[in-house]
């Protein structure tokens, strides 16, 4: 791919790097690219950073075609930086691209971008403990149209931000609402892509979480209302006698790619692993019965979420006594320690830039 | 309200009113308002229509936190302009806006506004038969931040189109294919809401209908995937053995200003209506009885679509030898005569500029 390069005059001022927080601070530069029925992918380039200019009747802005991915580069203690499993994102969204009826970018030229960017942004990516570069790929259909119809002119845009420790205070149980009304996805739906609308669609539940005292909601199947699928933005798994339940991945689950990587690494050490439906009766059963040992929230962004309290209609559980458990705590320094290079990185899941 | 006008220089050439299509022509203004999280809505303003500028981490690109609706002024034979049921528009817009944790103007400023763009493009509005002027208002998040929240800016804006008849030669059956593995809406989701995420959700269904030779989708509800809720971006209706049968308005199928209205008519013409949940085998098992008599989609955009065939799985229906059944074609010329004021108001649906 041949990338078209615009500096700009001058460059932002770098923020604090102790005070980062989540996505406040935008980088210098920007790569897009453009899609067009008929001639494909064309005009990659990195540019300044900037507002695009959008006809009012854009498709995205009123049948939402779009999806985004999140991943982050982290740099090592020697300097260097990396990538974690950028493939993986490549592919969901190509995955979530086709249920939404919108054109990708081959694995290749999708890795080959967010290189290229983080390359020209390196000085962008922090060192200290705990931070990193949040790289935002995102495609939408700004195509001016008012049918609703697969739109012809897409734009692809990958963003940055320097990032800090999702909680800066290291990482805390949190209490969670299991949602019984609202749902966030249903079979033959979305809930498996990385589409807006799913996320529109979960913020009221997030509210009345919030409401209600509790920092996430747990949602259940659309069906049944029975059967656990994720907290928030984040996948979830459960330890119960010592095994690991999570929710399968098979239509209504976001296919985490830090889910899949704890997967590995739990099966690695030895766990029994069960990718199934589990009932939050069961759970709640297991809590009560003491049987439930550890909950955690998986994702890019926080990496690993301990939960510490179930709220569930009149019901409630206290997980580890509102502690994060061992396995918790082992799996976050066991991911992180691949992901800022400190510990061996032996599934092969780090790409150098 | 006191809205800032903003003259352009030059007004676009009006199109030809023979071959309008629909959305291929804005009109040469805009209306906008900007809601500021402590503020409210601030800055109403008639502007030429143009490009917005947007920040590439805008809420409404990543998280589609964005609603629509769509109504149209019609000209009748002595010239004067009239909306149908804007009201109703309003009203819907703030539930749709409820769901999506979005601010809504209140219903006066909602019409005021419509109102007042359509007054400053009267000369847009055709007097062709079978024309009038698409209003499509649209709000969305625009803050820049790339948090999943509720957003703490927003932007409405409404914009207009001459339009043509839907179906340039005159109302005719389609084919329909009954979606069994996709699905559109489930309880607890956005169903009822004109939310972009629902209609991004949709397109895949409707490419492949088209690849099955059929014009539009049958949603089923996604729990059993057993009752019919809505076809395409319509409303649907069934009379089966002299009686009409439509889904109920219980948080999966849109509330359509077209389908309330279709119904006040038939009550008044004595129809018995089902607002329930009919199983599509049903419908089909009448179909092959000989008791479906008619199915005719309603909305906005086309007002009546008749049915001509059901295809579900191996098996399909025709209804009435794919020809417009007499009671489609009279609700058709009733609704369309009081809309064009060719036939009195007794409702008291249109509202004069």
């Amino acid at each position: 791919m041949d990338i078209k390069f615009v500096k700009r005059d001058v460059l932002k001022e770098k923020p604090d790097q102790k005070n980062l927080g989540f996505g406040k601070y935008m980088t210098d530069y920007m790569f897009e690219i453009d899609w067009i029925r008929g001639e494909g992918w064309v005009n990659p380039r990195i540019v300044p950073y900037g507002p695009i200019e959008m006809d009012p009747a854009a498709v995205v802005l009123h049948y939402a075609q779009e999806t985004f991915e999140g991943l982050k580069a982290y740099r090592t203690k020697d300097g260097t930086i990396q990538l974690f499993r950028p493939e993986m994102n490549a592919r969901r969204m190509q995955r979530s691209n086709e249920r939404l009826c919108m054109p990708s970018l081959d694995e290749e030229t999708f890795v080959e971008a967010i290189k290229a960017l983080v390359n020209v942004e390196k000085d962008w990516v922090p060192s200290e403990e705990g931070t990193s570069l949040y790289i935002r790929p995102v495609v939408f259909a700004n195509e001016s149209a008012l049918g609703v119809h697969m739109a012809n002119e897409f734009k692809f845009v990958i963003m940055c931000c320097p990032v800090g420790a999702y909680y800066p205070e290291g990482i805390n149980p949190i209490k969670i609402l299991v949602e019984d009304e609202l749902v966030r996805a249903v079979k033959g739906g979305t809930g498996f892509t990385k589409c807006g609308g799913n996320y529109a669609a979960s913020i009221l539940g997030q509210v009345k979480a919030e409401k209600m005292g509790c920092t996430q909601v747990l949602w259940l199947d659309g069906v049944e209302r029975k059967y656990v699928e994720e907290v928030g933005t984040m996948n979830i798994m459960f330890k119960i006698d010592g095994e690991i339940y999570t929710a399968p991945i098979d239509g209504t689950v976001l296919p985490g790619v830090t889910r899949d990587s704890m997967l590995q690494i739990l099966k690695e050490w030895g766990y029994k692993i069960h990718e199934e439906h589990v009932a939050i009766d069961d759970i709640m059963k297991a809590g009560h019965e003491g049987r439930l040992e550890e909950v955690f929230g998986t994702g890019t962004a926080a990496v690993i979420s301990p939960v510490g309290e179930l709220v569930y209609k009149d019901d409630s559980v206290t997980i580890n006594d509102f502690k994060i458990g061992e396995l918790t705590q082992k799996l976050y320094d066991e991911l992180t320690g691949i992901q800022w290079g400190k510990l061996e990185d032996r599934f092969g899941w780090t790409q150098t830039i």
